[in-house]
């Protein structure tokens, strides 16, 4: 009777991370550190789905998917508390395309993941989604300036375009902030800060045929707000991927475009707003049962007060670097082994790593040590049920 | 070999709420929220269940059925985890009847949830649930004067009537407070308050035959105790519901009375006891693959100082009433979408919603806005898996 | 196409505890509680499981087991959290053995389970078990002098023979405490103390032919360390269990010994280090369906200063005795009822309890009480699925 089918990912891996500051003296520190992981080549997961056919080509379904630290049995929802966050969806499809509601995956972030190699997991991915805050240290928790969207959102509908539309393919998302509205707003209650954020709006459109596939995203993603002061600050992101299939090898290419935005309902706030600007090129090259996988990808930022770029505008606009290669083998469809290396150089100040523990910043000989290189591999296996 | 049955809801809606509050001199202050919420048709949720033949009639069986708030991916136990909080059981069952132990619904809430035409859930759910505290952010989190076993109640043991009593039915429920005991007493040790909080006995009876189901439920919930006074707090509670079912439509009644007491070691505490009374009347109409319903529903409160009625006993009872009428269209025995509207009138210092922000109460031009009306819909899908 | 396989127990008791403290001067102060519990036999799980045939003899392989407090639905992580933290492993395994990496059993707690009759679960838990910290509210959280891999390891990586190897069998595992590191370490970094708890290095190899099944293991895990003092503290345990099925009863014993190692980079610390030997020696007598359990087991304790061993060396030594007696009822091969009851008595400032509240050691007439004796009993049902 039952129509649920239960699927997953066991990805575990061990990977180490070696990341060096240095002070303008050449006075060199290095942190780093060797662990049990999870999710190096595919994020780990446990998931329920099942669809109902409804007759007429409607169709009901629902999609329930957890993230698991499988290192320590944990989750990746906050407190490493295991929840459906990876997506918990309810939907209706039909001729018209489909009608998604809960959470799920922001359409900024399909381009991420689906034109980087390493599709957004472990030491090799792309340094849009790093400088994101997926998944770094070094980083703020939720993104660039915060995001709390970046990868996806609560309280969300998304509309689907319907699969047979000659290679077309698109897809707009609404996630509500769920915010308090008082009325007369004279009343000005003390309000607490940033209950705006959560809020995003944006969506994705492709085209994929033959070997091509090509899509453009865009959003604006609601970050926070200071009632008192009635600023509204949401972040602007756009990007466009694609990706060819030529069978000796697939190219790929990303570049994405991030800008914060502040509306005031008082004077304007700034005329140079932070930003950050990011691409990647990369390539796989099937070799028999195996894979090759390799990029290079940088992002640099814009008017970044806290990446330590003391006058926005005449300081050098920090910037990092990285390549990344690696080999993943298949032992059959659903499991595999795989290595990846990847470096990083920044610049400027910029912060970002592969993973492991933060740079080294504070002061040596008097001296503060600026974030440099970071280096690091992955070795696991990943197993999907 | 898997003896599992993976099961559950996945309900998500659209949902808007708006509450007035308004000041003597007619200023009102409205507070609204328009989300994407779970469950408004019925309670979101994965399970796990099975059963057991033993042979001779008898079976065993377990049940793991967890909330889900599929809005965001998380769960309703505190702090927004998922855990097996809707039921969590282990049976015996035979010709005798049958034996659960663990976490289950109490007696006394089943009435509060067959008989209502809404079953407890979205803007449409009956006040006796309300003013338990049930979903509603106006009120105590854990029920009417904070009843932690409105709905369910953990570390419990009961037993179940057999189901061939020519229509008769019943359940009786003991859950353990698990409270330590000291002896002797005499060493009076500083024991933290509220440690008998928890403990449940109660038991409902019921007959069902025909179109007819009728139903008496009542139990002693305890609540609180203060070491130090010598006193235990305790709601009592009894309801009772009826349905009868003529075809064209289903008629449906329950009244509810609720009502604390004061167990003192020392002299008695106080004569006039904080209580709330409820009720409710409603219909379903099937409508082809669809079904019409409605429902008043009202709750009255005596003695209860925290809804600012000045002088118990003198002062007016604060009193609620709703109306709500609604619209389920089934896809299939599965999928169905829904509409529902709500509408609450508060009087003399009742503060109920139909969801959403709480009521606005902080002073405006130095006079304290007092709850009036709530309204609210939901719109949303509903999903059996 | 699913290739899981859901499996669990659930496993439900009414448990009642009496915990005995008397000062000097013999007055004494009984704590108790009458409790409904979960894991009386066996510990409640629900889990996700499955292999795949890799071809050529290998095969992948993965486990998720969760523990369940089947009495609120909850779980056993941190803050009552359900997590796979039970067992959480990928495997590759074959004709040379299988590595497995995740969260899983360490080798030295596993013949503290395999040779205690009463499978370290429920109030006959063998003493080594309870003075190690597990299930014990009396003890300090994580285990003897806080091992946090006294059960279970996270990040581990575990390598285990495979199973032809005529009755030899045997496994090790490395756990990572992934602790950051700093080059050059002469910058002293003010580094938060125990980072390198929770590695854990061991192995355990055994023999089961016929009846007879005799296991070694030992291991080294580490607790803590001060990065100013320069001090690392490690646990050395290792312990020697066997057991002959003679068919009308087998027959159990194992003794564990403990150890605090402190390593220092400067003076060594102390020639005392505290330490626990602990031993059982129990028998399981089949019984028609039924199984009769019964366990002597002890522990000692030694230069242990948080045991109220005023002077350690010259005071006594700490030392608790227990004797339990069950019977277990099986009504099929999944489904089982059961009795145990249990009582230790505690010397010399021993406070170990079968469960239940602690004892009470707060000063009674200007006198403090010490611990006793503790009794208790499970009367329960377990569920396999």
């Amino acid at each position: 009777q039952s129509s649920v089918t239960v699927f997953g990912v066991l990805d575990a891996t061990v990977s180490s991370y070696s990341n060096k500051s240095e002070t303008p003296l050449g006075l060199s520190v290095t942190t780093s550190s060797t662990v049990q992981n999870s999710s190096g080549y595919a994020g780990s997961r446990l998931g329920f789905r099942g669809t109902e056919d409804l007759g007429g080509g409607i169709a009901a379904g629902f999609w329930l998917e957890a993230g698991l630290a499988n290192d320590t049995g944990g989750g990746f929802a906050p407190g490493g508390v295991i929840a459906f966050n990876r997506r918990s969806t309810v939907s209706l499809s039909g001729t018209l395309g489909e009608i998604r509601v809960g959470r799920d995956y922001t359409p900024t972030f399909w381009n991420d993941a689906v034109f980087d190699p390493f599709t957004s997991n472990g030491v090799g991915i792309n340094l849009i989604a790093t400088a994101s805050g997926f998944n770094t240290p070094g980083q703020a928790a939720n993104g660039f300036q915060a995001n709390p969207a970046y990868v996806r959102a609560s309280n969300s509908v998304g509309y689907f375009l319907p699969p047979n539309l000659g290679g077309f393919y698109g897809q707009v998302m609404y996630a509500f902030n769920e915010a308090i509205k008082y009325e007369p707003g004279v009343t000005t209650p003390n309000v607490a800060n940033s209950q705006r954020a959560g809020r995003y709006v944006g969506g994705r459109f492709g085209y994929a045929k033959g070997g091509l596939d090509i899509a453009l995203a865009a959003a604006r993603s609601t970050i926070g707000d200071q009632f008192a002061q009635g600023t509204t600050t949401s972040l602007d992101i756009w990007n466009l991927g694609a990706s060819y299939d030529f069978g000796v090898a697939k190219l790929m290419a990303e570049y994405s475009h991030n800008k914060l935005r502040i509306d005031s309902s008082a004077a304007p706030v700034s005329t140079a707003p932070p930003g950050a600007n990011g691409a990647l090129v990369g390539i796989h090259v099937p070799v028999g049962p195996g894979l090759i996988r390799a990029v290079y990808t940088q992002v640099k930022y814009n008017n970044v007060a806290a990446l330590a770029q003391v006058v926005p505008g005449l300081s050098r606009d920090p910037k990092s670097e990285k390549f990344a290669l690696g080999y993943v083998h298949n032992l059959s469809a659903r499991t595999a082994l795989y290595a990846t290396a990847a470096r990083i150089n920044n610049k400027n100040g910029a912060d970002l790593t592969v993973g492991g523990p933060s740079f080294y910043t504070k002061p040596v000989n008097g001296s503060t040590p600026v974030p440099q290189s970071s280096t690091g591999y992955d070795i696991g296996i990943r197993h999907l049920f």
